[in-house]
This record gives C-alpha cells, structure tokens and sequence, in this order.
C-alpha cells in the first residue's frame, strides 16, 4: 500500500476552499501582532520528527497485548509504513532503529528504500535491557553497570555494532537507554555501578565517529523499581561531561517524577550546551507512553516554548517513543505529530519581546496572559498550510480512513503479524 | 472606586469592529458544525462563579507574606472589590463568606451593599482551623474530630452561628472543610475520629434550614502532615450519605494527591447525586492555588466536558479558592475566571452525539479526535460576545490596567492595609 | 523435591540452643511489660497467608522477562511449590488460584494433594484482562464496563465459571480485579462504564453462594493509563454496597497514588465492615509488585496497628500479591511471609491502653513513642518460636539453601519451563 | 532552667541495671557476628548534630500556629534549650544559626556563652526568602536570581554579612538556601535565572575564608509553586562545580519530588564529593518538616548505609530541620536525634563484606537480608550505652518530663513567648 499524489491531491482539493478561507483569516490576526503566517508556515513545515521503529506495531503492558492487525513484520515493511506517515504528513522525514529488532539483513537495499520514501535515518538504539536468543551473558542483572567485566565488555560490543549498522544507513547518533538498576535495596553499590556506567559509556564513546553523537537517556524507574543507575538529568549530565563534547543528555516526556517540571530542565541542559534530542510521548502517572500531547498539552507548548530559543543553537533529535496499545500505531503517531507540530507554532506566536519586558518588569500576570494568548489561539491553518506545502494532505488522519490504509495492510499482510518491539 | 458603564463603554468601542469580525468568523465555523454560537455565549454569560471574601488581599506562604497594596481592610472594601471584578467581568456575581475572618457588623447593609452591586451571597465558610482571639477551646488537634466533647460542641456551634449569619444574608449552604487529621502515626485513632466527624456533621445537618445544602469538602494532606479525617471524595462521600440528602462533596482541585484523575470523580460524584460544588485554582505539586487554568487547562477542560452532561440535572456551586503570592488578586481573579469560562466554551462545543458513537465503536482515535478539535478551538470570541452582551468590558484586565484600580485602590487605602485571610 | 521432617529437625537441631537463648530474653523484655510472649508466638503461629498461583514462576515487566529455572509447568507442580513454602515455614497453608492460568483439570485430584499438603483454597481469581486462545470477544476495550453487552455477558459468565470451580476446590470467594478504563480522554464514558460494572457485578453477586464472599480490588491506573473504572476505595465501596453484605472491598498494597494513607483506608473500610482482605507487595513507584516489606516495613507495621484492632470481628483473606523479577520465587515469597509476621507481631506489642490514654490526652510524642518501641522491638524470636511451635524449619530460608531446593527443581524440571502468570 | 548532672545521675542509677543487661545481651550477639558493640557505642556517642536556631519554638503552616509557651525569646534563651538538649543527650553539640532571626547582639558572650554548654557553631544561613522591616529591596520576585541588578546585589551582601557574623562565632560553612524561584509559566526566565544565580554565587564564594564551605541547598516547589532556580541536586551539583571546591550540595530529607530515591543522590554526591550535608527531617507528601524517623525509618538506615562508606572520607554537616507544629520542640527534637543515631547504629551493623560479595554474586535476597537483618536489630542499648558513656540521660525524653522542664520554661518565659523561625 503507498499513498499517491493522486490521493493527496483529490483529498486536498475538497477541503482547500475552507483552508484557504482559515489560514486567510488567521494571517490577518498574526499581522496585527506583526507576526508573518507564511514564516511560521515554513518552520512548522521544515520540523522533521523521527518515527521509531518499534513503534508500527500493538503495543503492550506486562498485563496483555492486543494485537492490532497489518503490523509490519519486518523492516522493509516498518520503512513502508514510516513511508505511509510521511507521504501522508511530510513530517515524519526519519526514522529510528532499534538493534537488534530492526536488524537490517541488506543495509544497502535498506538505505536505498529509505531514500526512495524521503525517510533518512536518526539515531540507532542499542538494546541491552533484553536477552536475545543465543546471547552468550545474560543482562538480567545490568549491562554497562554489571559487576561482571564480561557482561559489561558484550553491552559495549553490542553498541559499537549498533554504531556500525548505524554507519552503513548513514545515522548520525547513537541513543544508549539502560534499563540498570536494581528492584531491592542492598542489590546494588550504587557507585560501583555508576562507575562501572562511567567507564563502559567513555570506552563507547571512544569509538563514536567524529560526526556523530551520543545520547544518554534518563529515567527513575521501570523496568527496575527500587532504583535505576541513570536515574535523573543529574546523573546524565555527570555523564555526558565525563565522555566529551559529543555526548548528550536525551529527555523522554515520560522518564521523570510525579510533577517534575521538565521544561525547566530542557532550558538547563539548553544552557549547558547537553541536550540532545527528545522522546515524545504523554503520561499521567509514569512511562505511560501515550500520544504525544493527549494528556498535558500545555506542557508541551511551554517545552517548546523553551525550545524555540535555543533550538537554532542546539542540533536536536526529534523523537516519538510511544506504545500504541489501544490505537491504530499510525493513527496514534498522526495524532502525536500533530500535537508536536501545534505546540511549535504556539510557541513560535509567543511575542518573545512583550515576555521579556514583562519578566524585567516582574509583571508575572503579563507573562501569563503572553503565554496563554499563544497557547489559545487555533494555529491548525498554520499546520494545513504547512502541509499543503509540502505535498501532504490538508487532514492525513481522514485521509488515511478514507484510503482504508489499516484495511488494506491487513488485507496484504494479514491479522497476526507481529512486529518487533515492546 | 467604581467602574462606570462609561468606562466600560469607552474600552468596548474602541474594540468592538475587530471583536465583531471575530465573531463573525468563528459563528460560521461553528455553523458548520451545527452549533449556534448565540446560544454557546448565552451559556457562557449566564455562568457566574463566586469569589470568596479572603482571596481579595495578598496570600502568603509558610515563609512569608508580600503586601499587595489596597487590600481591603474590611467587609465593605471586600465587597467593593468583588464589585469592581463584577463591573468588569460579569462573570462574578457571587461572593462567598468566611467567618469570622468577614463577619458582617450589620447584616441589612452587608446585603443591601451586594443588591447594589448585582451580587449575592454563595455558600458560607466555616473556621475550625485557627484560633481566634478569645476562643475558649483551641482547635490545634483538631475540631469536629476531636477527643474532647466540648471542643466538637464548640465546632459545632460554630457552624450553627455559620449558617445563622448566612441566613441573614441570603446565602443558601455552608461549606465545611476541617483541617482536620494527625502528623504523626499514633496521634489519632482514625475510626474514633471519622466518627466523632460523623456525628458532629449529622448534628449541624440537622440545624441546616430545608432550603440548605451542606458542602463537604475533602483534602488529603495540608495542614496535617500524616492525616486528614476527610482524606477523599469516598471519605466525603460517605458521611454526606450519613446526614442526608441535602448533603454533597464539594471538589477543590488541589485536593488531590499527585496524579489524581479529577474528572472521573466529578463524574462519579454526578453520577451518584452528590457533587455540591467546585473550589477552583489549579496547581503543579499540592494545594499550590495557582490561577485556575495556569498550569493545567486541558485538566480544566476536562473536568467541565463532564460537568456538561450534568450541569443541569445538579445545582453546584462554583467558587475560586486560590492564593494571590504574586499576583495582584483582583488580576489573578481575572485570569482565573476567563480561564474557567473557556474551559466552559470549549466542553460546549464538543460534538456529543458523535463523541458517544466514538466510544460505542470504541474509536479511541476519533473520541480523542473529537474533544482536542474542541479544545483546540479559539473560543476567545465568544467570551467577549459573552461579555458584550451584559455589559462587561471585552479585555477587562485591560481595562482594569487602563484605569490604573490597583493605584486608586492603593491611593484610597494606603500600601499597608492587610486583608484577613491566608 | 519435598521437605522432610527429617530435613527440618537436623536445621533445628542446629540452632535451637541460640534460639532459646534469645527467646527467653525476649520473654523477660515483654514480661515487665505485661506482655506474654507465648501468647504472641500462638497468635503469630496460627496466622497464614494465601500464595497465589500465578506467583511461583519469574514475572517480568514489559521490557522483558528472564526465566529462573524449575518453574513449575503445571498446577500440581504449583501445588508442590506451595506445599514446599508451606512445609519450611508452616505460614503458607493457603492458595489462591487464577482462572484460566490454573484451571484444575481433575479437581478432586487437586483437592486431594491440597489436603495432603495442608494447603487450602483461598480466595479464586477471575481474569478478564486478557484473551486467552480461542476465546469469542476481546477484552481489549473492557470486560464488565464494555459497551457491548455480549462482551460484559462473557466476561460475567467467565466469572461464574470461576465460582464453579472454586466451589468445587472448597474456595470460600472471589476476587474480581478488573483492569477495565481507558488509556485517553474521551474513549470511555465514565459514568456509563461504572454504571455497566456496577450491574454486572450485582449480576455475578446473584449467583454467589451463600457462605462466599466478593472482594472487588481497585487500582489507579495499569495497565490503562488515563481511568481505571474501579480507581480507588471509594469506588470500591460504592459497589460492593450495590452488591450486597457479601461484597467487600480488597486492598492490594501497590494499587495506590503516591503518598497515599493506605493505614487509614484500612482502618476506614474496617469501621465501615467492608475490609475483605489483603494483597501484599511493597513498592516505591507504582504497583512495583515488590517483596513486601522491602521498601516501607515501616507503613507494614502502621497497617498491621489497624488490623488488631479488627482482625477477629472481620474474617480477612490475606494474599501475597508480588512478582518476581530477579529474585527466586520462593525465597521472594518467604521474605514476604516473614516481613508481614514480623508486622503482625510488633503490632501485637503495641501497649493499646497507653497509646488510647496518649490520644485522648493529645500526647502526640508519646503516641509516637509507643509505636516505635514496638516496632523497635527485635520480635524476630517471636516468629522462630512461632515457626518451632508449628513444625516448621527456624531460619526456612536457610534451610532451602541448604537443601539446595532451586538446584532440585531445575534438575526435576528443567531450565527452560514457563509457569503461566505475568 | 539547667539539668543538672545529679539529675542525670538520680535518673541513670534507676535505669542502670536493666540497662546492662540488655546491654550485654546485645553486646553478646553483635560478638557473634564479629562486630564489638563498644566500638559502635563509641562511634555512635561520637556522633553529633546541629540544632537549629529556628526550630526551638512552636512552628506553623500557613494555616496557623498554635504556640507551645516557654518558648525562647531571644539567642540566649535559644542556646540554653539548645543547651538542654545537649545536656540530656550528650548528641546536640552544635547549633546553626539563621540570620537575621538569630543575629547575636554581643558575639563574644555569645560564644562563650556556647562554651560553657559544650556547644559549637554549625553552618549559619542566610535567609533571602523573607523582607525584614527597614529593608530596602524586596525578595518577593527572587533574591540571587533578581532580575534587577541591585537585588541580587543586596542578597549578595547578606550573604557576606552573615559569613562575617559566622566568623566570630566560630562557624566554618554557610548554607545557602534560596526560595527563588516562580508561581507561572512565563514569569522567569529559566536560564538567565540560572545564570544570575551561578554569579552571585560565585561572587559570594570568592569572599568564603579558606577553611570555610559553601552548602548549596535544592528543593524543588514550595514556596514558588511552578519551578525553583535551584530545583534539584544536578542543578545544585552544577553550581557548586562553578565555585569551586569549597562548595557542596545539601541535602534536606523533604527536598525532594515523590517516591524520588534520595540515597542514591547522597551515593552519587559521595561518589562525586560533593557532598555537604544534611538537614534531616521526615515526611508523607512534601517538605513536611516531620520528626526523624516518624514516617519512613527505613529510608533514613538506607541513607545512612551509604553514609556509612563515605562518612570519613567527607566532611559532613548535620543537622535537624524540622518544624514542631503540635509537639513540645524539644521533645520533637530529642525524638528525631534518637531516630538518626539508630540508623546509624543499624548501619554500622551491616555486615559489608557479605554484602559486596552478595552484590558480587548478584545474590539479591542475601543483600536484602542482610540490610534487613541490621535493621530488624534492636540497637537502642547501643544508643544508650553511647549516651551513658558521654554523660547523659539514659532515656532523656523521660527526664525531660520527670523534672517538667516544659512547665519549668512557660514558668520563666510565660505562655505567649514566640520564637523567630517559621
């Protein structure tokens, strides 16, 4: 199943008259704040967000997975469907591996597809919070943080390879999540095992290529519950320092506290020059991995509106990392792309001038009503012009219904499929 | 100082060409979803929410306090400034009492001072929390809840003389939230406590007059540190079903504890016939009393998206309960009441018949779909037609900024005056 | 492998010097308190709890699982795993199945080894949360609270099938864990879901035996992670009161918001005659599912302090509820049992005559004192005594060790089994 | 009022004999294990922790406060409670003092008045969160962090100030606290904020005296409820690395988000030596400022386990602090140096060689048990040998009211005395 220019085209044309009429009306509300829509327009439509790889099929919990149907069961069919997003959206221009479930056989061919889908390849992702079959040491107990040299030796190897695989599609970064930690108090020395971390990341490193990067995710909890060895941006800002300049803190919405105020860490990292790149998701009580955007909406914008300052300066990964257990994956990463894309060109209307004259004046509920007035206003036209644009359809949610796309992926691939990935 | 209607008048004409092409756009948005904005701003307009007599000075801390300027010294300034925000809003109809922090001297004028400003007496507030000066018993371990008879007896009466004062004033239910509980393991014996709690409301319900309602409140920590007799809605629930019918939980939406999934137990307490009414604040951490919809608004949302479909069936109270640390109140008071009345707009636009087949088709996608097209909606105008239509100004913190009230208020009542209160 | 009296008389034998030693230092410590240490020990001797079924193999989260090897592969090798638990501490004469994972396929056989082993049925475990093979609806989108009638149809017969076969093992009740909710806002109408719960289990309550009891479990979220219609105590309590006097409330430890005062919900479910029973685990995140007493023994022993109070007017079913990721099932599991005796038994020292006079005087720090002296207390003889008085081996862990169970049972049943359960 | 070392002594002679009996039964067990219970009595008696200054009345919420009588008036009546607790304790040697609270008017008497009680000056702190009467600046939008000039420069120079008051008094370190912070979205700007306070710091640590430290505190909400400059340890670990190696990150108990994991952060600060101190409290939901050990005295022995390995190697302070809102201050505070010397004896009775081989085997129960073991060991002979041998009360809590010494200070001071503090 591809989606045609045809397709877009004929859906366009319906909805193009209302558009036109829309995006007429807000560019004239944007004008009198001597904003330019056609400029917002153009940044929304250049902000690329990469689509993981695990992310095409049924999610699941520890409780159960129900399978979705027409999931991709390998990686040509993983790329087809990041194909499907971004033909439909023309803003999921990347995606991101996962080794070894997307390992590719053929990279060549691979790099070829993606080429011809407009999808070019983000940061690779190592996996050692699993054993895979055949693996010689098991990471039951930690990989880099493991007590044992030889476990921690086969987790290095292991991310050298990603960095190689990586290499050969022509990625750019390699995202290291470590599932260490401990379940129990007394399990772990908490500093042996950070130092263990410490030297396994730096021997890593020294192996990255010049060009590339290294992200180092953090997270408080799951899949250990009593503690994790990259517990907070604390932690992975100590270290990123002791790797180097190429190493990176990465920020997934779901990987804090009850409460954590991330978008005050965002402009921390921003100001040590460590931030890397995000994870994208929503959640109410933990890594819920939810679509971006359904649940806290407005911390999202105020994330974004912290991003918009730095984010010239700073080279940023963009990333979803949701679990689709209920919803259509590619419904749900419409629906998180969409939340992204809004919350950017909120923030890109905030008039950063009046904010800055309202904090000088400590004039808090100015800065308020500053932040609201971008956050209340219905920026959707700005995110259709985007789209039209670029050759996207005006609403890629409906057209993908109309085009049955779920449909026919199952009529082609089947109702028990299974993809790779959590 | 007073807002005159040629004050209002002067900042609406100025604004009025620009709001009526507002309109004018979103009515024909909204008629081609079947929806008439006429009605959706009538509803609007007839929402008021009470504002309660402590909230008009500058709220404080454990560590401190930071004069505003112009607070009312007294019942008769408070009111005043309950007008001014009526003046400006007409959304503000209603003030909510606390005694003894603002018992009236003289009733009659108390009442005939609110006729004149179109504003009328919401539910009273008890305070067993304090001490006042020359009380005979002190409340410091607790109130209804506590060992010794004689100090419930004194509760007790306390809310009797409560509701005699309200009574004269008109209002027509007391709100009875205890502070309430224990900081340490041991201090009380839980089920003794809720029992004493028990009896002690079922014996003020039996003082309430016919055409009363009694308001629960519940609160899980704050300003007892291990325990509170009235911890949760179920808490709050059982003993309203102990006194009788005319007994309900009252929702403050910091009084939860983190993560909590406030619109399900709206929704419950709708469903089960006893929700009484709303505090109104929002909050990141605990009981913060942030301005409502400051951090939270797709909460807020939420919340009225249920309050919708029961609104009518049940008569609820509505009131702001914040704390002004930073703000000046009469602002903070201004931000809160847009922002609930757009939560209210945007739960109005919901498209419900279409929701309901969403959810008989469990269509998670299209239920999402649904409620974020109608929180993504502008709906600012219709707010302003809102306030056109009763004779509010279209920006009143404008307004409020363009006459300089605070610089009157602090010419008229000096920088020092202290309101009582938090 | 079976534990031989033999067996546990040489580990006695052993230690039984240093354990009278300590024991009677101990009965001379709680003597010039006027308390009798036999009489401790007996009440500590005769307390026993349920393991449950599902809970003898390696659990896993959603990252993964890693198998420990000896995983029983049947319910008659569950059964001997009980049997074994129950042999080295004489505190495990309960089990609590789960249907369909440990469906008996002869009962009375079932029965008979029970019996053999001294073992009971407790409480029966009804799964709607997943779909098993061949079953007609998916469960996907709820069980009781689905929109669909012939989905709450199946799963309430499901139920009722569940009754049959706990009746047939010589169970008393049933627990109805229901992870029916929603993972977005908009997907469930929540009043209509626990409107649609609340009749089904008045329907499954029908058919319930007259000397059988229903407990109804509540949780906050997961594996939905927006609502979960059954979310906390108070919804809980709603039901069963619609049910009837056989329905109760079940609290299992890790189903709770963070902070939460799970003590009190204890004590106010036991005022109100609806505690039906426990599920033990421990946690610090989220429904961690640890070893109970690992993280917060000391919230162990304030829960305990509640239920001494109550225990004999309330017959409790007690389980443990954990999953074992990293350690041994059923080392976890004598950790568990011996965490919740030691809570058992300090609760049990609590001088309540004093800590009633320290509340009624409001002696904050002597109502702390007196608890900490008891949980201060080393009542670790009191549980050897315990476990000497009833047949059971002194240190059971070490015992196990010694004996090299784990060994034996990889060695009868291999590595590579897989019990069913999460 | 002064205890008198005949009280002591009247009040040791009747405990004595049951004393030693339990002590050498202790003593007899711990030889068992290879561990000599007068080395641990002694490291325990030599164990001492600073009292604050402000903790010595009755404290508040922003509810109320409800006085204790015979509270201390001025810094003499503060040294001699301070002095009380020492007497009865022998574990109270030190007192931190809060400026301008406590400014003494005379240092030299001050001192000597200190002297005489066997008390020395601990960390003093600056307090920018509040505005004192005659203050030129206000604090109310930040102090470090101002966005003007002038106050942070104000801020800066009180720093100073109190250094310089430190100086004369003995003190060796200052810890800087700082409530700055915001309420709203937009109010601050994050990194300049950050940045503000990075300089000012460094100013304030160019003008430290060489043998002096700087103890940079977090917290992340309260009393700004949206974000705090210095919100958590890596932004405090960021900053103290800015100044230099005389500054170090504190650690208060309540500063912390939920179910955060605060021994792994005092692991971590070891490990990175940047450990300051402490400012130990306890609590159920924020920064409750309970007594020690109240609430979860498991975390408190975990903290202490990894206290244990680093204590000599770092410097650290050590302080109580705690707000006494319904107990006697110094009853509450002879409750919490109880709770900390316990955990220190249970950590010191953890068998470390076992467990690093148990972590080494990755023996997951063993490392519990171990822990467990420690912690399940009544030690409080342990605690009142350490305080028999330094001269003071077997059990102080019980002299302090044998001889009413609360009776005997609302005789000298009155009833309506009130302490500076919170």
């Amino acid at each position: 199943m591809t989606i045609q220019t045809s397709h877009i085209e004929a859906h366009n044309d319906k909805r193009i008259g209302e558009h036109r009429a829309q995006y007429a009306f807000l560019e004239q509300q944007l004008d009198k704040k001597g904003l330019r829509a056609d400029d917002i327009a153009e940044r929304v439509a250049a902000f690329q967000v990469a689509v993981p790889s695990w992310a095409l099929g049924a999610g699941g919990t520890r409780f159960g997975r129900f399978p979705i149907g027409g999931e991709p069961g390998n990686l040509t069919q993983k790329l087809d469907d990041v194909g499907l997003l971004h033909a439909l959206t023309r803003s999921a221009g990347a995606i991101s591996l996962h080794i070894p479930w997307d390992m590719p056989t053929d990279p060549t061919a691979t790099r070829e597809q993606a080429d011809a889908l407009g999808i070019r390849f983000d940061a690779v992702n190592s996996n050692t919070f699993q054993d895979q079959p055949g693996q010689r040491l098991s990471y039951k107990f930690g990989s880099l943080c493991n007590v044992t040299p030889a476990v921690r030796q086969q987790a290095i190897e292991h991310n050298l390879e990603v960095i190689e695989i990586g290499r050969q599609l022509g990625s750019k970064a390699i995202t290291v999540w470590l599932a260490d930690g401990s379940s129990f108090p007394g399990q772990l020395d908490f500093r042996r095992a950070l130092l263990h971390t410490q030297e396994a990341l730096q021997e890593i490193y020294r192996h990255l290529p010049d060009d590339w990067r290294m992200f180092i995710e953090y997270k408080p909890y799951e899949p250990n519950f009593y503690s994790m060895v990259v517990q907070d941006w604390g932690t992975s800002h100590f270290l990123a320092q002791c790797c180097g300049e190429k190493a990176f803190c990465l920020v997934d919405l779901g990987h804090h506290l009850p409460n954590t105020n991330i978008e005050q860490i965002v402009a921390t990292l921003l100001m040590l020059r460590r931030l890397g790149g995000f994870h994208f998701n929503d959640s109410k009580y933990g890594d819920d991995d939810l679509t971006t955007g359904s649940i806290r909406p407005y911390q999202l914008f105020l994330i974004f509106n912290e991003l918009v300052d730095g984010m010239e300066a700073n080279e940023l990964a963009w990333m979803i990392d949701a679990s689709h257990n209920l919803k259509d994956p590619l419904e749900d990463l419409m629906q998180s792309l969409e939340a992204i894309r809004l919350a950017l060109a909120q923030a890109l209307l905030v008039d950063r001038d009046a904010l800055r004259e309202a904090q000088a004046d400590n004039d808090v509920a100015r800065a308020q009503t500053l932040l609201q007035d971008a956050f209340r206003t219905d920026v959707r036209p700005l995110l259709r012009e985007a789209r039209r644009r670029s050759g996207a359809a005006l609403e890629p949610l409906e057209l993908y219904r109309e085009l049955n796309v779920r449909g026919r992926l199952i009529a082609e691939r089947g109702t028990k499929t299974v993809a790779t990935g959590l």
